[in-house]
């Protein structure tokens, strides 16, 4: 098999871009993953896997993982330690990465009685993902991402753990609009005393729990769109919640 | 007033290796603590600090936030901007630096009713600073930290921002013996779908809620010491929450 050892190499260069820069990812329509368990997962869940990049290492330590990805890959190709530490976002590199294509944009749909998360310029790519994960776990029926959320950053597929492949996920660049159109009480998350204590809110015909920025909260805009703005009632000095804590609390709440 | 204008400095070393290294910090009683806010917030929960560092334009920018650390720092030294990068952890330094005592770390006492966290060798100081700021938002009494715990990474402290110096804390190198004298139900947070489900436990009485590592969970010894393993039940094909977004939904179920 042939092995690039190089990291000028153009394909490696292109892998490198793609990892680090979310407008590059935009406008090739592709994205980087690493790591065996997340490959597999995407792999599994339908995400286009067009090039499979692994070390000779990984491929004798991951094997289990590598037959279903290489079933899947258009292409499969070797490099170096070298080249994976230069592909890798991390200190230390599993030597597995694929070049994936961007999944359908708009795969959310609306079913009765789901619970839906929005996120509104959630800026942190650990927040981002955490929440992700928190939203397949406790049974989200789907997400909404407004702009200024990257689900496609090397921080935020780890933290998601794969949940951003299997849950339906839909982008869009006008949130007001499709909260508008949406048919449930669309809810915005507040750190707000006077805002609706969540333990009052009858979820069981479906909602939208909106998510804001980790500094700004959730927009005016946005606000201007929801249905009511909620809120997780807190005792202490604390001002809030982390915006991914806030998540999981309403997402229990919604679903339990 | 004088001014720190090296790297090379050697208050400016130590406090880079406090920053750094956590068993330098154990060696040194001290620890170092980055921003207006957060250094303020230590101020007035307590904290000692030994000496205040900040740049010239920071005195400017954040004279409210400076005025009550001055008056409680034991020393205040100006440095350059370059020094400020040096001590930083940030890629956008606001200026301010605290170099503190670390705290009595045995501040945690039994209240009747108290739902308590304990942290066992819980890994990412993300998730570290995550969970003792919902403990003190959503109410907890107190947290529980075992060995592989350390709060005064900069990372656990600004996910914390500042609770850790409010919330009444207690550092052990033997966690289940803590959890057997305890006088209120332990419980290990575990992913196992034949642990008790959480929405059937009565948490009026007081509980200690234990949350374990990120990737191997609660350690056989501290398993061992608890009285009883309880789940968030989990939909989809998620195999787990995240350890913050856990600990977010059992403090909210233990004290809604």
């Amino acid at each position: 098999m042939m092995e690039i050892t190089s990291r000028a190499n153009d394909a490696v260069k292109t892998a490198v871009k793609l990892r680090e820069s979310a407008a590059f990812r935009r406008e090739r329509g592709q994205f980087l993953l690493e790591g065996a368990r997340l490959c597999r997962d995407a792999a599994q869940s339908g995400i286009a896997v067009q090039t499979l990049y692994c070390t000779l290492t990984a491929q004798e330590k991951y094997a289990e993982y590598l037959a279903p990805l290489r079933a899947c890959a258009a292409d499969c190709v070797r490099v170096s330690e070298a080249v994976s530490a230069a592909l890798s976002d991390t200190s230390s590199p599993q030597g597995i990465f694929c070049l994936c294509a961007l999944p359908d944009t708009n795969r959310a749909r609306w079913k009765p009685g789901g619970i839906y998360l929005a996120l509104n310029n959630v800026q942190e790519p650990d927040n981002q993902g955490g929440i992700l994960r928190s939203c397949e776990a406790l049974g989200g029926a789907g997400v909404l991402l407004g702009g200024g959320c990257d689900l496609y950053h090397p921080k935020a597929l780890r933290a998601a753990m794969g949940a951003g492949f299997r849950l339906p996920v839909t982008v869009t660049a006008d949130l007001p609009a499709l909260l508008r159109e949406s048919d449930f009480p669309t809810f915005a998350a507040v750190p707000d005393s006077d805002a609706r204590d969540i333990r009052t809110v009858d979820f069981s015909g479906g909602a939208v729990l909106v998510m804001g920025n980790e500094g700004n909260g959730v927009s005016p805009a946005v606000l201007d769109a929801c249905t009511e703005r909620i809120t997780v009632p807190m005792a202490g000095n604390a001002e809030s919640l982390n915006v991914a804590a806030a998540a999981a609390i309403l997402l229990w709440e919604a679903l339990r």
